[in-house]
């Protein structure tokens, strides 16, 4: 016996007949011996609208009574994947999140989740009761409503997880697990059987949206195994979990990119101490992220050229910040026309001749390397964008990630 | 300086654009120096889909899960609301039925309302905070969301004026007012200023829709004082009030009439001790309300003719509960082209003649009188269906209530 939650997103529940194919999913799992906590999503569509409305109202809202209305879309599931479980004669009852409670801090629209009372519902699994719970959703401090934004609800199946001690969180979603890299680009990508928190959390943050990064970090944090898998197909997916836990690791997991990023390069700046801090400083100040910087040697000792990148939407707030910084350089130079590609895996901690792989197999391919960064699991480089599928297919081959 | 309960409907906060309209009311109230509570029902529409949703999932269906499904639709409109009236620089925040809590009995699906904890909100509302308060929820003995039945947001608002000792309670809805009878029938019917509890309970009972009966019986009980008006227009509507209230009192308020009633007659019916009990004991067993019972004296002492009505939509099962209960009788004749006419006045308690006007008029229509039923202040008829716009407006001309 297993104690699992099951976690079924907007899609999966988007209509009467998908929550009851959920229930029969549920049921599955409980006729399994296993005790089951669900957690689910708005039915597609509906968070949409809820928010939408508040915006018609007032372009600006308070954000507690935004919480307020947006909570309403997952209690609506809970009830109605609550009687299907029941008429199939599964025992259930759903629970808001304000009943248990999940207890978050006071930052409405975008809360964290504190801690999660589960002595009562443990008590029920216990007894066969399935527990469905509103994802995405808490009660601040203030005795009121609060949610964790946008995607939320994997955060809830994780810190509901963990809370319950559960031995697995089950994500299901509308892609079947997470993949070697996007199989819509290249055909031969494989399907993972398990990848580590580190590398998921790498893909995620690069673009693989699969499960939201806040949600890996909590099962990361908290030892929290969570499978992603398709709630359409009947098939394992895969399991994200502790190094320890992979037997056979690759040395490169996936190839991730991200169209999302631009560039913008300072041609001769000055070279003394503290300009760099004179440029992030402001773009710091301006929320923008940065993602990847370089600073060459100089040339002369007096000037040098520094290139960074931030994502395409900030890059107009960007060029004007930095102009505005009362910094000397000769140029601005941006350019939105790159994609950022990255190889990813716990293996080359220990292994050299990753990286070196990654430029020659560009190389080889003609594809000129602007911008290098690294960390301890992953090379990024940034190319040109009309090379995104190039660089991703030879990688993917390079690697020896190609199926069978 | 007063303390005033507003109630919106479905229709009166049907859309974005209406919301907003009712936001620009509560301010109005808010300036003209009052204290605010408003209680809202869900925009129209919404809780057909939500009881929809919860049928498709099971045609027969946890009244626990029912609620927790329903309640959302009253919560969205509390947050649009706070958010609208926040928009128009009005201190405002919304209630769900939990976070008061209104507290309920146990019967979920139709709950009745115990207590309600105001402490907080009335401290809010003496700073000038408008409270914006669920409609038709509360919160059950076993820490669940409950709800009162459908329409159950007038008792709310009642409810709620009572605990909060308001002096008055306005219900905003999609007519402006009650009436002597049926505009849409008596094109000269008059809106009434006034009105007593007593007669607007029998009003209600008898087919004006206006307001739900349980809140009218609320109110009396807690002597709330109710006005119905429109939220369209910008006029007084009527108060529902204690008769103490009415200086001058007419005679006769009104003429409603309901054609959901069917006439049963049983005829030669043995007339011993114990008929009755035993035909109205199955009817009541199978749930089946009788409204009007007559029964003559024998002609040779050993039978009777026996007549009763039921609910139009209960026809068919009080045909069988009764053939099916062993008596013996001539021959059972049904009728549904009937009408029930009601007269009803606070004023015929001190003044004879009131009923003998009514089977006057009727008379001199050539109308004929199949039953008759009275109580305190009400005289009710039932006639045949085709004379109902015939009979109403003699009467409403007989009885002096025609609109100069």
């Amino acid at each position: 016996m297993a104690r699992i939650v099951m976690k079924f997103g907007g899609t999966s529940v988007g209509d009467i007949d998908r929550i009851k194919n959920v229930a029969k999913r549920v049921k599955r799992e409980v006729e399994a011996g296993n005790q089951v906590a669900v957690v689910v999503s708005a039915m597609s569509g509906t968070t949409n609208q809820l928010v939408d409305w508040c915006k018609q109202m007032a372009p600006l809202h308070d954000a507690r009574e935004y919480d307020q209305v947006v909570a309403t879309g997952e209690q609506v599931t809970t009830g109605l994947l609550a009687i299907g479980l029941q008429e199939l004669g599964v025992e259930a009852r759903s629970w808001c999140g304000w009943q248990l409670p999940i207890r978050t801090d006071g930052v409405h629209g975008k809360a964290r989740i504190m801690t999660i009372e589960t002595e009562d519902m443990i008590r029920r699994m216990e007894q066969g009761q399935v527990a469905v719970v509103a994802g995405f959703q808490g009660l601040g401090p203030d005795n009121r409503i609060s949610t964790l934004g946008r995607g939320g609800s994997d955060t809830s199946a994780v810190a509901l997880a963990a809370a319950l001690h559960a031995d697995r969180c089950d994500i299901y979603t509308d892609v079947d697990g997470v993949y070697t890299t996007d199989p819509r680009i290249v055909k031969c990508a494989k399907k993972l059987d398990k990848i580590t928190y580190e590398e998921m959390l790498e893909l995620a943050s690069v673009g693989a949206k699969v499960l939201q990064t806040r949600s890996v970090e909590m099962a990361m944090k908290h030892r929290v195994r969570v499978q992603v898998l398709s709630s359409f197909e009947d098939k394992p997916g895969t399991l994200v979990c502790d190094e320890d836990e992979i037997v056979e690791k690759e040395l490169v997991s996936g190839i991730a990119y991200s169209r999302d990023e631009a560039k913008v390069t300072l041609v001769k700046v000055s070279d003394r101490p503290g300009v760099a801090a004179s440029i992030f400083g402001p773009l710091a100040d301006a929320a923008i992220n940065v993602d990847m910087i370089v600073q060459n040697v100089s040339d002369d000792g007096k000037s040098t050229d520094l290139t960074f990148t931030v994502g395409k939407a900030d890059l107009d707030r960007a060029k004007k910040v930095v102009s505005d910084a009362g910094l000397t350089f000769e140029k601005l130079v941006a350019d939105a026309n790159v994609v950022k590609v990255s190889v990813i895996g716990v293996g080359m901690r220990s292994h050299a001749g990753i990286a070196q792989k990654m430029f020659q197999t560009l190389a080889a391919e003609g594809i000129n390397i602007q911008v290098i960064s690294t960390s301890e699991i992953k090379i990024s480089v940034l190319i040109e964008e009309k090379y995104t599928e190039l660089a991703l297919r030879a990688l993917h081959t390079a690697y020896g990630l190609d199926a069978a």
